[in-house]
């Protein structure tokens, strides 16, 4: 500035000469940005991971549906005769099993993910970070197979607890360095 | 910096002359950072868009507890008579289709929104990713239109179907930019 | 700059001599950032706040699966006689109440936690912010004490209604400043 030459100042602070359309340079930076952190980062694969080990859970059940010849709908089922409509639109075992085991991701993966996102905002250290974030995935993949395949008990309630306790450590990370009530 | 005067870089990058309260300065600046990237902002529009569809659901299920006679809970028929209670406490088939619509978003609009976060991070095309939203958005309306009305099939599977491919590719899109195991 | 001295300016605009390993220096700097706005600490806390309570739901209801001897899957009553695990396989009111609270902590308290995330981002005043939260969270803890204890209507009712047009504010908050279909 000395120099005589004029500097701009983006949103995201890189020099950029002015009159150079800084506005379309900066864009890439300014979204990259989360995303060049490497605890973000960490966050972000284990978030995909377990919400596509969840969603496939949706597929787990219409196989099941299908297979064990059980539907909801009677939409799904207007092709067929009236007593085999009445056979068909019977709960069976194994699509309760799966619809429980999805529920349970519902109300597990969820919380993890939105406390896992605050958390990461946080600032933790990225091995503690993915020890948190290794710790749930597997638990969560682990509890998946011990629900389908029913494992004796206590593997399914054991992952369910840890992977439980994992979004607890979070949490208390998250309200003892942001607390503003 | 060469001609004496003073300037103070805040947090995001604007300059400010020091001694000017430079931190209120910056706080609107900092907040609108995500909302000034046109691509958070058309998530953040069809991400409201689709949890205000998903939350609709409620007061659409009441609304048919109501009209069909049909409730959960026995504190919500108190003031009838013992034998009126046992015949409103039974389920209905048009709520439990409602219910059944409003889990599904639940499973599906979920984790579009986390993912859809994680993706919009990412920096995409605006094009690619109005591309997704509105496809996703489309396919969510339809699917509640043909859940609630009953069309036939294969319009509620296929809408079902194609959501959930939307949320697939961009998990695709935040995998194959960001993988840090 | 016109004193020779060479500085590099890192992502999020700290001004960093050069050679200085910046974007280790940076790193805290970065992810502290949303962190450091009020109305995002207010929202994360008031977030981990109606999170852990819905999480809450899922140890009552196991609670209450004990006590109450109504298991889900075949797998939990493994060790009782045939006799028995029939009896203990049948619901009961006291664990199918605790689940319709947890479900409707997941249609309500997740949309809130998305909406909430994207007005956040918005940039309101804090007052408005907290009010916003702090309403929602006292509606949904005595939502779930009504529930859970059969308060009589419209305790329950009012609570889930006031605060789910708490979403919807926020929601036609984020619409109205960030609309890109």
């Amino acid at each position: 500035m000395g120099d005589g030459s004029v500097f701009f100042l983006c949103n995201r602070s890189r020099l950029v000469p002015l009159f150079q359309g800084h506005h379309r340079t900066c864009k890439p930076a300014e979204m990259a940005n989360l995303m060049e952190d490497e605890v973000f980062m960490a966050f972000t694969t284990y978030a995909a991971i377990v919400i596509l080990k969840m969603m496939l859970m949706a597929p787990l059940t219409a196989y099941y549906r299908i297979t064990r010849g059980s539907y909801a709908n009677e939409e799904d089922v207007s092709r067929k005769s009236a007593e085999e409509k009445k056979k068909l639109l019977k709960a069976h075992p194994d699509v309760e099993r799966a619809r429980r085991c999805h529920q349970n991701d519902l109300e597990n993966v969820i919380p993890f993910m939105l406390i896992g996102l605050l958390y990461a905002l946080t600032g933790p250290e990225l091995s503690a970070a993915l020890l948190h974030f290794r710790l749930f995935a597997g638990c969560r993949i682990f509890h998946t197979i011990s629900y389908i395949t029913v494992l004796p008990q206590p593997s399914r309630g054991l992952s369910w607890i840890l992977g439980m306790l994992v979004t607890f450590s979070m949490a208390y990370r998250v309200l003892s360095t942001v607390l503003l009530l």
